[in-house]
């Protein structure tokens, strides 16, 4: 496939997706939406992809939704008010959707943000599995400084990543929040001090990913996803079934075997997605 | 689309999908279980269809599942353990998928049952809003009698359906549920004495939901669904936001305004799912 | 307090709500939405009212909600759209509680039902504890008949109370469940031929609740109500603190220190509400 | 081991235990409390028992708990209030627990029933899997006849058997359900004349259940267990992961080979829980 | 309404509620946790009110709940044991009630605070937004010095607002936390030199909310609060709905338009609660 | 009783129990996986002990987990596919077991690390209440490195301990936390320079808690355990519950007296769990 808004690329087992419209501060028009989780599950496909980079070219991360996209969802043909309601529903959830994507492909998915990341850039960035930013990096909810509240995740999964009371104050007031802070909070993981230096650090460690065993990676990913909807007892009581079915010791006899003779192990792909 | 399990048919608003290989007694290999979700998709894309009724040729509902769905799933190219249990977990959910369609879509879907309803016939049957059969008809749980548990949405939905120490001797023992039974435990809604008095009397219920406003009807739906997997006050709460945004009294106007000149109302389709 | 819309009467323990609008087949109007609660409130006040007993005179029931009850609540001052849509949705929020009431108050709620109970009277028996009677007696989802959902409680209770697929048939055609099939479901505990024999037998259930204890009559409401909205095990757990605190075994010496004396034990009433 | 209480045996690998104390009613003293839960985890251990009917001998089936179990727990040494209640909520844990290990044993557990079945009878049965009786049984939720709230699963476990209405009149008033209407309403499958009859109908059911692969029994008790604690999709989620790793594919095989071969497939028995 | 343990203003849309006993170190007796919520309750009446700040006089927040305020739940007219157990239940409800209310009103609340804020001042600062402090701040768990368990909603609320194991460590030692330990955990969002610097900030911080748009503020606050108690893919559901019903976009047309013509936006306040 | 693979004892009302293998780097065999629960379970019998810390002997805290641990579960004598799963389950369940015991019994347990903390380590300090280490302890999910996801509860509780972007990194990687940035994150309360001086310090920190009410401390992690399981509303709810029948003020009258006469109260140990 080949996409407008973005440049998908595969390197050494380590896909990236990177935001190429930096003269338009990568803003998310209609046609992102809908390119986005297509290069997201695209990279998904064949199994052989470990670990996913999401990064932007330019001076800014993103400067978020444009606002056609709000207003198409909601516009139309003449339908009465109830049917507009049934067909903006399903467009806020097929929206809400770009960005869950991130959340069910099997590698984990690594956010690298230089500049501003606004709006719909802080719900892409919720949903990835890791944040790195490099130190002219700031956040903002943008959605609240035009008037609504937003609405394609960030109040869903920011929560979850930084102090409540920081969450609402950002929530409340759209102020800025930048690299140190986001740091000290645990929202990124690290701070680098130029954008070369972030890519080089997270392409880093998205090749010590690529090494392990992609279905302990994958079994990882998903059971920590799990483990973020449902109970610890619950949780727990699933990874028993979970390896009993999926990790079931293969990879780490290979490990081993590997090590015995003195050799890093070469863990095999996953099985394509079509190969069922 | 064409189909070759099945067939497609649409009578004035009311879908009709025919199980349609009676000399097979209906039984359901690898095509059918992507033809029949496709069947049913496509049934609710137009928003035209108000109501859906799926019935089947010949002296048999289905004889249930093809053994070889459940092998071709298991097996595949020589992938170690925990990849092919990876691969399995996907189809299994993918065949569970094929009935829970019936759940997504938004118009009422009924089942007309007639002779044996077996296996995968008991999976899609319980999937369905409503159950009507013929006095000859059975049920039967048939996994447990070639030694395994029923995996496609038996053990999560009957139990919803009919009394738990039933529906435990069922699923233990194999044995077949006779209509009348059926009917007193509430698990058809009526039983008729044959196939064409069923067809009939089914066809009949259908074009009266198709009377009603398919706003209303696919609102209902939507919200017994919900209520299924939440609690009555979480639901109550969403039915508070449901009825603002989607079920606004656009329709009770036009019912009262029909009412007032002596006619009866004619309420529009809902939005194709394309135009969005 | 005084009603227009119905007579609340105490007779020895037992508390007696009647709809007093035969002439107007009892329907709802804005009135009955807030005198209803508040009478239901005021039975509970004193703590020596242990058993509630609703019925309505006339032919019928109920013939349910007002449609100036639903109009009145979405039109309003000249708010923009999503205020009103604030608005509306407390409104809707503040009919369900009008009926969840009965679901919080100590006693058991009894409902005795005549003739037509339809749309709104489903929505306030369906709260109830118990449904009784008479065989001239009609059910009516009657929302999706006038081009709308139910969503006073209806589609949240009702589902718990009568089999899955007739629930459907009922919600989706507006159909009336006529007495004895509502008794063979099981949504009626008993059908009467005649209203003052119902009354006699409601009123004589009602009176053999009053002679138990009331703390272990309101202990079971609540535990019941808990566990429907609760696991078996969150309730078992949960049981195990309201032994402890409140069904200490106090009750239970009573009982067998009025046996030991060849007495039938008389249980005091429970605190007042106010007395805290 | 041996019980004081109750009897038992195994018989062509389906289990049996009979209380034992006819003369006493089957009555539920301290020692009882026990004695059953070790007997039925007993069952379990060497992985041959496949069904398990629990019976009385007498004319009934058991008069329910003794009332020193209740004050023995709520008595004690001379601790301060809040410890005692410490103590005192850890007795009824496990009381409680004492039914709840119906639900955990991986085989089927099946009630007869005949005369009286009270109090903790009714908390008893409704942990089985499922419930027969005689034409002259009864069922009565005694406890609110002296003051207290069912505390041991009645009040957990009965309304998912039958009708919420009837429940709460049978727990409110105290009053006997009779063996017809239990049947009518699904609370026991199936009635018989006599009390010969009611155990040659029910171990030939049990006998037929040891027929089937215990593994697909046993996962299908897992997972019905499983559903009535989990939402629909969580419990599909859950059994894909459950096919993969313990119902795989095995036992059908066996099954169809045998029938190749004009046999009866022969399962093998599960493992013992101590061979871990 | 007048109140005797606080002062109540309102200046430019934010309002204000002060803890006004500094000599009594603003100890919280009976009178206090009435006053409280229907202080809160009243900012909320008229719509007007966009932002509340929660602060004190004198040198300390608060010395939290007065002994007799337990004392007083837990004695009463001579009623048996399980009836004290109903009204202790009840008090106790209560009190948590008067701080859940912070959650319940529309507008975000900030607790600003200096000096010791204990006991029943962490449990009512842990329900509010977002909370700011002095450097001689200091927070201390009390209960447990004095041998009981936090039982107004501490052991609830503050557990989502700071690492666990500190928690844990605040509530088995009861030692104090202080200002920039606070700040370094997020329990506060920023640390001052001096109160009236605070108070400052504080309310520059209010007035920002007060420009936003109300209602987006109060979707926000909402839809966060929602999240809190409900799965990531139930809260973007339940959002999807929030946006067609009051979220509409009336609010970003506002904004937009102001904007264009170089405006700031001037959003209207929120609809009273009593006009319904 | 006796253990080989560590030591237990008691100190003034504080337990210890003490990793004694630092020759092996105190890695856990199948031999320790009984041991560890079983001294826990042992520790909390008698109701005398308060407070529990858990160390190592030697340079490191643990290696963690023997791979012949892994491996003995998932073989065993020649039983089918699905058998073998079956029985691999269990082996899980009792290994997640060992440490979830941890949580269930009633007094806090305090980790004080050193060195290397690695794979299994990693998921019994999770499980603890508070964690304490060295300046030269690290952390290190070391399954992901070997080929298989953690599945003894580090990626059930340590996404609770610490921020999810960071705890994916290590998940993914497998990289070694250090002392000073588990400080910052909160995984650990404090960071001492030596093993003495950590040690002295916590067993202070745990005197401290052994001076409080046994039964307030055990009320209070139980309490925090349930809130981490249920929501808010739901735990506020069963505090009430728990405070009329556990925490009933009886300790804070001790405390209250105590006081009053110039003393520090001394409370009376827990109920032994044997004596009920």
């Amino acid at each position: 496939m080949t996409y407008t808004r973005l440049r998908s690329e595969i390197d050494n087992k380590v896909g990236r997706i990177t935001l190429s419209k930096p003269d338009e501060f990568n803003r998310m028009p209609p046609a992102f939406w809908s390119e986005f989780p297509d290069a997201i599950e695209e990279m998904d496909e064949s199994g052989a992809i470990r670990a996913l980079v999401i990064s932007a070219e330019g001076k800014h991360f993103t400067s978020g939704m444009d606002t056609s996209v709000f207003t198409s969802g909601r516009s139309g043909p003449e339908y009465e008010a109830g049917r507009r309601g049934e067909r903006s529903r399903r467009h806020i959830a097929r929206l809400q959707d770009s960005f869950s994507v991130i959340e069910r492909v099997r590698m984990p998915v690594i956010a690298a943000i230089q500049g501003a990341c606004i709006g719909g850039g802080v719900d892409m960035i919720s949903a990835c599995d890791m944040r790195y930013c490099t130190s002219d990096a700031f956040f903002c909810i943008q959605e609240i400084n035009i008037g609504m509240a937003a609405d394609v995740g960030t109040l869903q999964r920011l929560p979850n990543l930084i102090p409540t009371g920081l969450m609402r104050e950002l929530a409340y007031t759209g102020r800025r929040l930048f690299a140190e802070e986001a740091k000290s909070i645990g929202l990124v993981n690290e701070v680098y001090d130029t954008h070369s230096h972030m890519l080089e650090a997270v392409m880093s460690i998205a090749e010590e990913i690529a090494k392990k065993s992609p279905l302990a990676v994958a079994s990882t990913k998903h059971l920590l996803g799990y483990g973020e909807e449902h109970s610890v007892s619950d949780t727990l009581d699933y990874q028993t079934l979970w390896m009993g079915s999926i990790s079931q010791g293969g990879e780490m006899a290979k490990y081993f075997n590997a090590k015995q003779q003195g050799n890093e192990p070469e863990f095999d792909d996953l099985p394509p997605l079509s190969d069922d």
